[in-house]
C-alpha cells in the first residue's frame, strides 16, 4: 500500500514538511499549493529535494471552480490550468486534484460538466498530466461522489478520473457501497481523513475537526477496502487539517500520521485478508495494569500515602534507587533515579501482556519511540516504548517475576483491602491529546468509549475512556485547558472491597482524604433519596457517591502530591462508569486545597 | 434595568464570583448549582456575603426534567423539588430556574406538564417560591417558547411562570415577534446570550460558542425590546459560557458582562424612548486615527523604518523622551517614557473625535479603565482609556494641536506619499477577542464586518475587522494560535498615492521589504493574467497585489521589529478588502525573516 499525505496536514514551511514526511516514512506528498506559493524555493528545489528524499510528488492540489461556467469564464479557466500544468511539468507531478465547482458554477448541466472536463482532458494530455475529479461535500452543484462518478464517465476521457475522499464522502452520510461499481483504474486519487461524530456546518466541521484514521467515527476500514477492492493501487493519502496539527511540530504529527495509516492497513487487511495487504504483528490486549511507576526526586510524600492507604512496602530493588509497595494485585512503583529537580509524576504504566516481544514488534511497527532503561545482567529486561505524553508503556510478560528484585520490605499489618487498579487517569497537554487515542487503540488494541465533558472551576475537561473490552484494563484520558501552572496532575484508581473500611483505616494511619463540601451531601440526598445513615457514613468519611441503572460507586480522593493523586473505590453490582458527576466537586476541592497544581 | 448574571459565566469558586459581580456592578446573581454544590460554604454564608455586597440573589438554576413523567417518577421528582425549595429558603431565593425536560419526558401533553406544574405551583405555595419555566432549544417536547407558553397558560397557577432566554430562541431561528402577546407579570425571568451565527448541534452551540450581547449575531436589543414591552421588569440577566469566559480571571469577565448590558441598554432604549432605559453618553464615531505610539526602551530601529519610508521627523517633545514622526495625515509617535526593558511594540492609538469630554464620558459609563499619564500644565491633556489587550486609546479633540509640542523636526526631501493611516492591525490574545470588539462596538461605535480566517504557517488566524460606517478607522482584530514566543506582531497599513514610487523611494533609502518568493508572483499571473509589465514591476519591487470586484490593491511590508511591523499600500478604484489572500505568503515570508517572532 502507496502511503502519502498532503502536506497542509503539517506546520512549517514546505521543505520542512517534506523531512518530516521522509522521516515518518511515507512514500510520497500531495504538493498543497499555498504550500508551493508560500516557499521560496522553486519547484525544481522541490522536486531535487523530494528525489534525494525518496519522496514521490503524488499530487498537485487543489484546483478549483472550473466547471459549470460559461464559455468566456471557461476560456480564462483553462489558461489557468494551463499555467499550472506546466508548473506540474517543472515539478514531474503527473495528478492534479480538480474540486468541484463551489463558487463560479452557474449552469447545473453533467452534460457541460462532462464536457468541460474532457476540454480540460485534452489540454491535459498536452502536458502528459491527469485530472482527479473530486465531489467536495459543499460543492455548488457536484456534491456527492456518484455524481462526480457520472461526470467522469460521461466525460469519457483518459486523462480524466476520479479523486475519492472519505471526509467528503462519509461527512454527508452518503453510502461509500456505490464505490464498488467504479472501475479501480478510473480511480485516480485517494484521499483518507477521520473525524468525531458532530453536527456542524461542513465547511467548520472540516477546516477544524478532521482526524486522522483511528481518531474519529468514520468506518474507515470499510471505505478502504472498498476502494482498494476496485482494484486501485495508487496512494492512500492522508488529508487531515485541524487546529491542533497547525500547531504541532511537524516531525511529531508526520509519525503521528503514518501511524494511523499502519494501523488502518492493519485493520482492512483483517477485513478483507485477499486484498494482501500488511499485517501487524498480532497483540493480545493487556490483562490488567502490572504496575504504576511514580518518578520523582524525593518520593517520601507518595510514599506516605500509599502507606496510610494500607500498601505492603515491598522494599528496595537491589540494583537502583527504586521502591515497590504492593496491595492486592496493585503495585506501585516509586523511582527516584535521575530525577534530580523532578516533582512526583506518573513516569510509568506496566501492562501484563502474555507475548511482550510480540507487543513490543508491534509497537515498533508503529514507531512507538523505544525507551531505554539500564539494567544489571541478571535482571529482568522490560520493554517500554513512549506515549504522546511520554509517559512509558511497558510491555510485562504476565510470567515474569520483576518482584523478587526488591528486598527488605516489610507487610502492612491489616488486611489487604484494595485489590487491583481500577482504572489510570491520564491528563494529557491539549495537543497530545488525539494522538494518545490513536497510539492506545493501536500498540495496545484498546478500544474508545464515547467522550465526555466535565466541568471544572478553570473550563471545560475533554474526557475519553480507553479500556480492553473486558474492562481490565481502564484508561481515561482527560484534555484540561492550557495554564500557567504546568503540571496537569494524573491519577491511579485503587478498586477495593470494601471502601468504608479502608477509608477509616487510611484515617486512622493519619490520611486527610480530599475535604467534600457539606452541600454536596445535601445535593446527594436531593438526588438519590439515600438511606440517612449511608448519608452520614458519607458525610463523616468524605466519601463521594454515584449511581446508574446497574450499580453503585462509592469512592474518596487522597490530597494531590505535585502531579499525582490516588482514588480509592468500590464498585458495588455493575456500575460502569467513573463518577464523573463528582468530577466538577473535585475539581474545585483540589483547586482549594493545592491551588498550586491543577485540575 | 436590574441587572444580573448567572455564576456559570465566571471561572473560580462561589464566593470570588459573587466578589467579582458586585465589584463589576451587577444588581443581582442567578446562583447555578454546580458551583453551590462544589463550594465549601454554606447557603447561610453565601447569603450573608451577597447582603453585605448589595447583591440580591435572583435565581436559583437549574432544576431538571420534572414534568411529562409517569406517577411514581414525578412523585420523586416533587421530593426533589422540595428538598431544592428548602435550600431556597435558606438562601432567601425566590425564583427557581425550571428547564424543559430533556432526559425523562415520556409523555408528551401539554394538560399533563401544566398538571404537574400546577402541583409544582402549590408546593411552591408553601414554601413562598414560585417557578420560571423554560423551553430549552434542545427540550424533548418543549422546545419553543410559544410552547412552555401555552403550558404556563394551561397551568394558569401564580406560581408558576416564564423564564425566556434569548439563546434558546433565536438559536432555533424562532420569531420572537409573540412575546409580545405575553402579559409582562407571567414573566418571572429573562436570561440573555449573544452567538456567533454558526450551524451546529445546539447543544454544543450553547455550551461552547455563546456570547455577551454585542458580540454575536443576535438582534437582542429588538428582543429586550420586546419583554420590556411587555411590562416585564425583572433582572435582566445574562447566562453566557464558553471556552474562553471559564478561563479566564473572574473579575475581568463580570465588567465585561456588566459592559455588554450598559451597551445593550443604550441600544434598546434608542429603540424604545418610551421604555426609560438608560442611554449612554452619545459619542460620534471617530473621524479618524489622529496617531499611533510604539513604545520601546530603545526606537531607533522603528525609526529607521519610518524615515525610509518618508516620514518627517517631527522633532523631540518639549518635556518627555517623545518623538514624532509624521506623512501627510499619518503621524507616528515613538515613545521611549517609563519603557525599560520593553521591546518596540504598539502602546497607544490617538482616535480624532468631535467632543473629547463626550467620548471621555461614555467610556467612564462602560467602565473602560482610564489611563493615566503625567504632563505638565502648560500641555494638552488627552483623554485615555485601555484596551481589553492594554492598549491606550485616546480620544484627540480634532481640534487640539498637540502636534507644536515637538520641537527642532526636519522635513524629509520628497514629496508626501503617504497620506494617512489606512488600518491598524490588532493582534490580540485569544482570550482578549470578543471582549476586544464589544470594547471597540461600545466605546468607539465601531461595527464589526464578517469575521474571516487566514491560514499561517502557524495556524488559522482569526480576523475581524472593527471600522467606522465611512472607513475612516479600520481596525482588523487578529486571534492567531497560542505560541510561546510571546508578543504577537501588530501593524500599521499606511495608505499612499503611489505604491510603486513609495517602495523604490524606500529602497533608494536602504529599506530592506519583506521578500516575496518567486512562486507567489507565478501564482499571481495564473489566477489574475496581470499585464507582464506590471507583473514584473510587483517581482522586482516585492510589492503585493490582490484585486476584486471594486479595484485593486498594491501593498509591501516593512521587516518586523520586535511586535511591530509597518505596511504601505495604495487602493485603486474602491477595493474595499485587506489584501486577505496574500497573508498566508506574509506570515509565512515573516516566519522565515524573523523567527523569533511569531505572526
Amino acid at each position: 500500500m502507496r502511503t502519502s499525505i498532503a502536506t497542509v496536514c503539517l506546520s512549517g514551511a514546505l521543505v520542512d514538511k517534506l523531512h518530516a514526511c521522509a522521516a515518518a516514512g511515507f512514500d510520497g506528498v500531495e504538493v498543497f499549493e499555498p504550500d508551493l506559493v508560500a516557499s521560496d524555493h522553486s519547484p525544481e528545489e522541490i522536486r531535487a529535494l523530494a528525489d534525494r528524499l525518496g519522496l514521490g510528488l503524488d499530487l498537485y492540489q487543489p484546483f478549483r471552480d472550473l466547471e459549470g461556467v460559461d464559455d468566456a469564464l471557461f476560456a480564462d479557466n483553462l489558461r489557468r490550468a494551463e499555467q499550472k500544468f506546466a508548473l506540474m511539468n517543472r515539478f514531474g507531478i503527473d495528478t492534479m486534484l480538480l474540486c468541484s465547482n463551489v463558487a463560479t458554477a452557474t449552469i447545473d448541466s453533467d452534460e457541460l460538466f462532462a464536457a468541460q472536463l474532457r476540454e480540460l482532458g485534452d489540454l491535459a494530455e498536452r502536458y502528459d498530466v491527469r485530472i482527479a475529479y473530486e465531489a467536495l461535500a459543499w460543492g455548488r452543484y457536484v456534491a456527492d461522489y456518484r455524481r462526480s462518478w457520472d461526470v467522469v464517465r460521461l466525460a469519457d476521457h483518459p486523462r480524466v478520473g476520479l479523486c475519492l475522499d472519505s471526509f467528503h464522502i462519509l461527512s454527508r452520510g452518503h453510502d461509500p457501497a456505490a464505490i464498488a461499481d467504479i472501475p479501480g483504474e478510473r480511480i485516480f486519487f485517494l484521499q483518507l481523513a477521520d473525524a468525531p461524530t458532530m453536527t456542524m456546518d461542513l465547511l467548520s466541521w472540516s477546516r477544524h475537526h478532521r482526524l486522522f484514521p483511528g481518531e474519529g467515527s468514520f468506518d474507515l476500514a470499510r471505505f478502504l477496502d472498498l476502494v482498494l477492492a476496485t482494484g486501485y493501487d495508487g496512494p492512500v493519502s492522508l488529508e487531515v487539517f485541524n487546529d491542533v496539527f497547525r500547531q504541532t511540530d511537524p516531525g511529531r504529527t508526520a509519525l503521528h500520521a503514518r501511524r494511523s495509516l499502519t494501523w488502518l492497513e492493519d485493520r482492512t487487511a483483517h477485513r478483507s485478508p485477499a486484498l494482501g495487504l500488511r499485517l501487524l504483528p498480532p497483540a493480545a490486549p493487556p490483562s490488567g495494569v502490572d504496575f504504576v511507576e511514580v518518578k520523582a526526586e524525593d518520593t517520601t510524600d507518595v510514599e506516605v500515602l500509599l502507606e496510610q492507604l494500607g500498601f505492603d512496602f515491598g522494599g528496595r530493588h537491589r540494583s537502583k534507587p527504586v521502591r515497590l509497595w504492593s496491595q492486592g494485585e496493585a503495585r506501585v512503583v516509586v523511582n527516584e533515579q535521575g530525577a534530580r529537580g523532578q516533582l512526583p509524576h506518573l513516569a510509568a504504566l506496566g501492562f501484563g501482556v502474555a507475548d511482550a516481544d510480540a507487543a513490543a514488534d508491534r509497537a515498533a511497527v508503529l514507531r512507538a519511540p523505544r525507551v531505554a532503561r539500564r539494567t544489571y545482567r541478571s535482571e529482568l529486561t522490560l520493554t517500554a516504548v513512549a506515549a504522546p505524553d511520554g509517559t512509558e508503556v511497558f510491555f510485562c510478560p504476565t510470567s515474569a517475576d520483576w518482584v523478587s528484585e526488591f528486598e527488605e520490605g516489610t507487610p502492612a499489618a491489616g488486611e489487604s483491602l484494595v485489590t487491583r487498579v481500577d482504572h489510570v487517569n491520564l491528563a494529557q497537554p491539549w495537543d497530545d491529546f488525539d494522538e494518545a487515542v490513536l497510539f492506545y487503540a493501536s500498540t495496545l488494541g484498546l478500544v474508545a468509549d464515547a467522550g465526555t465533558e466535565v466541568a471544572g472551576p478553570r473550563g471545560l475537561v475533554r474526557s475519553q475512556v480507553m479500556r480492553t473490552e473486558d474492562c481490565c484494563v481502564r484508561l481515561p484520558l482527560n484534555v484540561a485547558p492550557v495554564s500557567e501552572e504546568g503540571l496537569l496532575p494524573q491519577h491511579v484508581a485503587f478498586a477495593c472491597t470494601d471502601v468504608v473500611a479502608l477509608a477509616e483505616r487510611a484515617r486512622a494511619a493519619g490520611l486527610v482524604s480530599l475535604p467534600v463540601p457539606a452541600n454536596y451531601y445535601d445535593d446527594l440526598m436531593a438526588r438519590f433519596d439515600l438511606d440517612p445513615a449511608l448519608l452520614a457514613r458519607l458525610r463523616e468519611l468524605d466519601l463521594l457517591y454515584d449511581r446508574d441503572a446497574h450499580g453503585e460507586l462509592l469512592h474518596f480522593y487522597t490530597p494531590t502530591v505535585a502531579g499525582v493523586f490516588f482514588e480509592a473505590l468500590e464498585r458495588r453490582g455493575d456500575y460502569a462508569g467513573y463518577g464523573a458527576p463528582n468530577a466538577p466537586v473535585r475539581l474545585a476541592a483540589q483547586q482549594r486545597s493545592t491551588p498550586q497544581t491543577l485540575p
